[in-house]
């Protein structure tokens, strides 16, 4: 078969991204569905549906993760192709979802294009639970526990800050099950979140590789005394301290980016208690993150920063407890699934480029256990975990057309060989 | 009459004191009684019997202020003395309830030994509404109010951070009306919050000024972002910004102290949002303060500070918005009350000293509008605002021989002179 084969429906691709977009839906144009609340939960019931309509079985694993299951071949394993529909709050409306929608669509053009007498692989898609990692910690959640690097049960017991667990929330929203999933391959579509893309003029990122990233869960501890009475030699102030850490850090980033690299670092979390006006504060949960390309630069950075926060820790005489910490290596996507995907965004004449990403993503875990393609399409000016997050129309539908390209080409074994 | 015609029962204050510190008791030992809450409703109305068990009648105003009224003399103005019943979250059992219940007991007692003939004044003890300023800003509402600083409308239209105002609040707990009272003179005794008193072996502060002291409410506006995909030149981050200026502060602190004089800076409110890993902050409100002895000092540190933000929010792209600000001279106290005070000291035998008070009181107010004393017992180690908040029975019963000493002559004419 040829990629001409398959046909997509643009206008019901956009008309069903507009109808998903509803769903949580924020005034500033942007969605707040973030993992297991109502919202999360209306938009999984709506996706539901929409797989259902079109000839899917949805089933849901052990950690919430969605599986719209679409059997060729009895008996054979999947291919896989997925993302996220769980947001920030006050986040974009194309991050994650977009590829999940893109997913399904792409899904059912290939069922509908292949002969039964080529298709090699069953297709999977799949809506990975909590990518994003702000009501329950960690991200990737349901990406880690299907790829064994998360214990189910250590996930399941997880409490957002109002004490509710991963698992009463999955179950209050009825989406969780015992469905498993033999996996040949996985391929996943989503917005840059960078701007190089646009920079370039390229319409599709092939992703070569992750960045490492470093991230760890700090509590600084000081001691909770009035601002106004206590004379500074007498504080030991946890608020002080830890905006010391964010400065640190941005200075690490900066020590350690020159001609040859970069180091990327951030604090996205930062919580201060009692949090009061006329009090110093006792305590401070912040998260921090690195990332780099380059594994000794991350590392040298990563040491750098650990001896800067343990020289405020002695200067304030606060005490620092570094608490969960996340590690993701840098690493190089499939080789030959990036070729693949390199040959079809040729054959539909789509400006393209190769790219690292950043981010992590669901795919970020899924290379780790089977071949995997990650693909992107721009984000404007790179802005994202934002409302004013914005991808086009035209780069939507040039992102479906190469994810069906490649996926009728996997279907068909042209990516990992049949068993 | 002598000072020792008052005659105090040290065992029945203390179990008041006990009885009292139940009220919102926390499990380490503090309170927790912000202002308008549940608990300090409780706090009132128990203090509310215990005062007409005692013949006060009481009466509360338009802002929620407390008072305990006994009439000596009718027609006549009050000497009022007073603190607060409110507490910071888990805030000590000392802070504002000590002088609060010493009041009622100073007052009973003067009124039992001052012979009728004698009397020149009528005797209020105050429950100033929310000195602290934690669920509502600002602090010291309730005396700003009653002194005319702060607009009473202002005051109860102020919101908590779930959008309830301050009448709501008041109304809920039906502690709200309409009295007014003609005042001659203040009284305030609290517990010193500082070292100082302890570190001299003293028992009693006689306060000779306020530091002066200017708060601020800062706003710094990023711009949302993606931790991980955006890089450090792309960002404007509100949490990067906001944590330069709690570094920035503190320089500015050790800047402007030499031995000649200190400024002291803080930050203990700082909020991030949307607070969330791998999202780059697009908002913080911060609450800054600064004090100083030094009028000069405090002006020059003050300016330093803002051309430090204003380099923050150049350097990081940011927009950093002053809000409210609130600002308190450095102001004397009464001399000739202080006077009067230290002979009752001595008199009684107790090692005092004079001192100044970085903090704020509702008296800070008070003396700006009649001639008020302010006394001080000592806090152990300076910890205030702080669970672990403590003043020894003996130094409670020291200062309150000390507040009915005072009282007693301020009734009968020997501090403000009859109209």
């Amino acid at each position: 078969m040829t990629i001409d084969a398959v046909s997509i429906d643009a206008t019901a691709f956009l008309a069903d991204f507009a109808s998903m977009s509803t769903h949580g839906a924020t005034a500033g144009g942007g969605v707040d569905r973030q993992a297991g609340t109502q919202a999360d939960g209306q938009t999984r019931n709506w996706f539901r549906g929409l797989c259902e309509a079109r000839g899917f079985e949805v089933r849901y694993d052990r950690i919430g993760n969605q599986f719209a299951l679409l059997e060729l071949v009895p008996g054979a394993p999947y291919i896989a192709i997925g993302s996220h529909l769980d947001s920030q709050p006050s986040g974009g409306r194309f991050d994650g979802a977009y590829g999940v929608l893109a997913a399904a669509h792409a899904a059912a053009a290939v069922r509908d294009a292949v002969p039964e007498d080529e298709a090699e692989f069953n297709i999977a898609v799949v809506n990975w639970f909590n990518e994003e990692g702000c009501r329950f910690k960690p991200s990737m959640m349901g990406s880690s526990v299907f790829t064994g690097k998360l214990d189910a049960e250590q996930a399941l017991a997880t409490r957002d800050p109002d004490g509710v667990t991963v698992r009463e929330a999955l179950q209050s929203l009825r989406t969780i099950g015992e469905a498993s999933l033999d996996l040949a391959a996985y391929v996943e579509i989503h917005i840059e979140q960078g701007r190089s893309l646009e920079d370039a003029g390229a319409t599709i990122g092939l992703v070569e590789s992750t960045w490492g990233a470093n991230k760890y869960e700090y509590t600084v501890h000081g001691e909770q005394a009035h601002t106004g009475a206590t004379v500074i030699a007498d504080r030991r102030d946890a608020l002080f301290a830890a905006s010391s850490m964010v400065v640190a850090a941005r200075e690490v980033a900066e020590q350690f980016t020159d001609d040859d690299g970069m180091v990327i670092t951030s604090c996205g979390e930062f919580t201060v208690y009692p949090n009061s006006p006329v009090v110093v504060a006792n305590r401070v949960n912040l998260l921090m993150d690195l990332r780099s390309t380059d594994p000794q630069r991350l590392a040298a950075a990563d040491a750098d920063l650990r001896r800067r926060i343990e020289a405020i820790a002695d200067r304030e005489s606060v005490e620092i407890v570094r608490g969960a910490e996340h590690l993701w290596d840098a690493k190089a996507y499939d080789r030959a699934g990036m070729e693949l995907a390199r040959e079809c965004a040729e054959g539909l004449g789509l400006p393209h480029r190769v790219v690292r990403t950043l981010a992590g993503h669901d795919s970020t875990n899924l290379k780790d256990l089977v071949p995997t393609i990650m693909l992107f399409v721009p984000s404007a000016e790179g802005i994202s975990h934002n409302e004013r997050e914005y991808t086009s129309d035209e780069d939507m539908i040039a992102g479906l057309r190469l994810l069906e390209a490649v996926v009728a080409r996997a279907v068909t074994g042209h990516f990992v060989a049949p068993r």
